[in-house]
């Protein structure tokens, strides 16, 4: 079926092939990407606007020896199907199998685990330097980012750097007019520019003739008309913004033509110095679905091409913790105009489409820059408004110094609602947010939170939003349930008890409450009876209550979604120690400290216990544990 | 002495002042700055040069109503003067007196605390949405950054974001051709060759004048001509990087000229949009010895100015922490030329421009920029490079996400020497090193040091850049002793114990160790026999060593000089809830949950109880506490 493809062993192996073999190897791949993702949820009209760039690069280089990096890494796929991995493609995106981002575990091809966006320049050109440094100069290095990306910052600070070293390094803007969301900001509009130009639709080249024809005077007004010169020649090619941070500029050029990619390639393989090579594509080109609707068709979910139709795989009809914060933040919304919602490129992930349909001038996508968004949000909160940050917490992260001065620092009123707080499945470790409990709550003024069940999700940002201080509320990327029982508000700093049992006691931070639920009914059922409280807040915890728990129960199982170093447990820990209460006897269950691959949720979950089953077992081992070395006594009389 | 100066009680008093006595009054605020530097260490050259537009700023905006953040805020002295704070000046960056940074708990007319570089465009664009979104579009936004903090990222995605939303904001770019060192990149290039354009030397607008009396043909290559024009103009207009960014750019100006920057700030500020102005001054301007060496003079140390002759104010002979690790630096690079060392801007406060000099290919300033820092740093350690990244506590946490994603994550050998790892005394809360502890053990693959004493740096460099993991390495900001005792080489994961006794004992990560000891030397000679072990290691930790003495003392105290939460001590408790032991007797020194002022670092040191008394006097409360409580009975035997 996929006659070239299947040969393609490595990438040596394309120099075999002519322009119309290459061509029919850029269909088969595109082959194979429909074929997946009429299978599952994977990224799809990304890939399928790199196929060609993909054989042109690796037709024109040699990135055994070459360097390469794929900013954010999510456009892999060709690249992956191109050196050698196209037999376990199959596998992609599932345990065990490929991974959707790069992985050098997987090939010599890829060189860094991506998934957050921006680095790659930095990355390429921190290699160019040791390259440089250890006389390997001959060895080419190439970033391919996306005109996405080029909205983050490190991006420019990288582009400024490279362009003062004035270093050999290779930049392709993949311009396909979309982050994942539409595009945003200044940049967006100046490369629509860039494609309005003459160079791009074809007199360019004409006008620069005629130029270079124009003789230099040797007389006292030659520099002033030099610099006209240069200054029409600079206004026609465009690409200003690159050429000023000391890069060269080319483009822009059709991303769909192999022939013309590789002979651009060639040509600013031996340019000296940093070039920009400006390449645009369809995101989603060659499957008309996908180049109608990109933002539907950057992960779509699975879906049967039926003659052509597209049938989206319906979602069982539960509604996830990302539903739920949306519609929380719409009601704050319509409560009280001083609420505004930011996100960086996220619309799609975080579901608000319909918040920025109903609330355009309180609606702010800022692009992929969330160093800027927070601040941003900070300033808005600093007039009065009550900005909501609504990004995923792997992404946050990368706001933690405006997080600290902007917002902790100052005192703001700044919400953040933290998605994807937890495993999320098939994208792998740049995606998991495992990070965010400790790094919240290690900044005075923070209110830091999880919801216990979906209605808890409104109910935790209704209260943020009246606190005078800065919150965080996490989530994970799941469907929410509701935890059935006699339910009392939000308290700053108060957990909630949901039963009471003296045999030990669970304590859940987050979305595991209705696991650890049905874990005491089934405990109970053998005959355990074993506590459940509802932590709610990390900070400020809830002390007597929880501290309370340590002390007088045989044993304390801690639950959250989260790295366990510096988490939750941890802060139980910290605050039994200052209470003077012995703590051994606590077990906390959380992410281990390692980075946790790809792979279903539900199974990752249970390899580290965050289960029903997983809770329940942890119940009765510690049950077994404490009972076997206390003997039930409870010597433990310091503190509280 | 300061007639006019100390009659300004507000900026509302200005309007009232001639031209000439607008002159005078900056002759006496360079008065007042010089008089300061003459008796302790400040932030001056960079003072010195924004007297002028300080005056001109709050002579032309009424700052009580319309917005203005000085970007990173070293260099608003001035503003303090002028805003009614003349009084008090002398006070500025000691204990209880004024902060050498913005402080809104000073003044109305400071909004942000700040003190990291590059967030006042984001936060002054933010303060622009809320003011427009509440009807107050008449207050003026503005914002002053200098150059040296344009190669920040977060400038970017700012005025990408400004352009995108066409706000009314006006961006000053204060350019004095320094960041705190010399500044580097393809942006500092660019703004020389702007300082070089016609329009700054006088012949533009006659050339511009001729442009706009060609008229454009109405046939069909009339747009064509029309881009030739335009190209024309913005070509000898110069600031294309900002024009493509969708500013408007004007300049660059004189920024020492009171007069012409008030027709200036007059004409900007009704234009509509994003605008950047660019003023030129001179770091250390009116000052000959600053203007000369801005470097040294940007917090130079105290000197008595004895008729003109500069005489820095000699340090005590001591060596500190910096100056150890400077030198360890520069031995592993005599020793390899694998290593390299990269700083962002901090050649200076780093004391390392020996390094520098001694190895020109080798040493890496990448200007503000951490974030892309460390990524540049990932890619030399994957071409087999080992770069030492080498930046303060708290300007490192602006690249967790590079932290995470780029080194951890890759498992790459990046060495981090973060200096400025404590209380960092004049400068306040933007400049402590408060959180390094907690971010850096949050990721798995970290091995995170702190040396208890001078020769520790040394050999714990040593040691990094023989793991294949990365490693970070904290010390403050003072001097470094070294501690007597029988010296045992640095292993992973393993504490050293300097004493033992049988009443309780220190656990000290870090530079209190000296401090610890004599603590331990006094407890003797009262008759308490404490032990006392340099941890060395937070992760991975010695659960031996250090689980061990919680077991078997009576009690134990952990000194850091860190953040409670998430920090050290959390550390401990999280290895004895593991290993099954009652840490209720841990006391955790370090820094609480709260931002610490500015003042002298001994006196907060003292507060927080990390001094050799504060250690001492904790030690007998824990063991009186103890002895009452559990009268010396040890029931606890579970685990290890």
């Amino acid at each position: 079926m996929h006659k070239i493809l299947s040969q393609i062993e490595s990438p040596a192996d394309l120099n075999g092939l002519s322009s119309d073999q290459l061509e029919q190897l850029a269909d088969e791949i595109r082959d194979v990407l429909c074929s997946l993702v009429a299978t599952r949820t994977a990224h799809f009209a990304s890939n399928l606007g790199v196929v060609e760039l993909s054989i042109a690069l690796h037709r024109t280089f040699d990135f055994s020896r070459d360097r390469l990096i794929w900013d954010t890494g999510h456009q892999i796929y060709p690249h992956k199907l191109l050196t050698g991995r196209y037999d376990e493609f199959g596998t992609i995106r599932t345990a065990g199998g490929l991974m959707g981002y790069p992985n050098p575990a997987e090939s010599e091809y890829d060189l860094f685990v991506t998934g957050h966006a921006g680095s790659s320049v930095s990355t390429m050109l921190g290699m160019r330097s040791g390259d440089d440094l250890q006389a390997e100069k001959d060895r080419h290095a190439v970033a391919v980012i996306g005109d996405g990306a080029f909205p983050s910052g490190i991006v420019y600070e990288a582009l400024n750097n490279a362009g003062g070293m004035n270093a050999n390094l290779l930049v392709i803007l993949n311009d396909n007019k979309m982050s994942i969301c539409p595009r945003v900001g200044g940049v967006a509009d100046y490369f629509d520019r860039l494609r309005m130009n003459p160079f791009y639709t074809g007199v360019k080249s004409e006008v620069l003739k005629i130029l270079n024809h124009v003789p230099l005077l040797g007389d006292p007004t030659e520099r002033l008309l030099a610099q006209c010169k240069e200054a029409v020649k600079a206004g026609l090619h465009g690409g200003m913004l690159f050429e000023e941070l000391g890069f060269s500029y080319i483009g822009p050029i059709d991303g769909h033509n192999i022939a013309l990619l590789r002979k651009y390639l060639e040509m600013v393989k031996t340019l000296p110095g940093p070039v920009l090579l400006h390449v645009v594509t369809e995101k989603g080109h060659g499957y008309q679905p996908a180049a109608a609707d990109p933002v539907f068709f950057h992960t779509p979910p699975a879906f049967i091409d039926d003659n052509g139709t597209v049938v989206p795989k319906k979602s069982g009809g539960a509604k996830a913790f990302t539903n739920y914060a949306r519609d929380a933040i719409a009601a704050e919304m319509r409560k009280s105009d001083k609420v505004t919602v930011l996100t960086a490129a996220m619309c799609q992930g975080t579901k608000m489409e319909p918040v920025r349909d109903e609330f355009p001038h309180r609606f702010f996508d800022v692009g992929i820059c969330e160093s800027h968004a927070v601040a941003f949000a900070a300033g808005q909160a600093k007039t009065g408004l009550r900005p909501i940050v609504n990004i995923y917490s792997t992404f946050l992260q990368r706001s933690f110094d405006q997080i600290f001065q902007e917002v902790a620092l100052q005192d703001l009123p700044v919400v953040f609602t933290m998605d994807r707080a937890g495993l999320t499945a098939a994208d792998g470790p740049t995606h998991h947010g495992a990070y965010d409990i400790g790094y919240m709550r290690l900044f005075p003024n923070m209110i830091v939170m999880a919801p216990g069940d979906a209605e808890e999700v409104g109910e935790m940002l209704a209260f943020s939003l009246e606190q005078d201080h800065p919150a965080a509320i996490r989530y994970p990327k799941t469907n929410a349930e509701t935890v059935e029982r006699q339910r009392t508000p939000i308290q700053l700093g108060k957990a909630e008890t949901l039963a009471t049992g003296g045999d030990g006691t669970i304590v859940c931070y987050g979305a595991q409450l209705a696991d650890a639920q049905r874990a005491v009914e089934q405990l109970k059922s053998e005959g355990l009876h074993v506590g459940l409280i509802n932590a709610r807040f990390c900070k400020p915890i809830d002390r007597e209550t929880i501290v309370g728990a340590v002390k007088n129960s045989p044993f304390v199982v801690t639950v959250e979604e989260g790295a366990l170093m510096t988490g939750f447990g941890s802060a139980v820990l910290e605050a039994c120690a200052e209470e003077g209460v012995d703590a051994s006897r606590v077990k906390r269950l959380g992410i281990p400290d390692t980075f946790i691959d790809h792979g279903d949720r539900e199974e990752r979950l249970a390899e580290i216990s965050l289960t029903t089953e997983g809770i329940a077992q942890t119940c009765r081992d510690m049950a077994a544990k404490t009972s076997a070395i206390h003997g039930g006594d409870d010597s433990m009389t310091a503190g509280l």
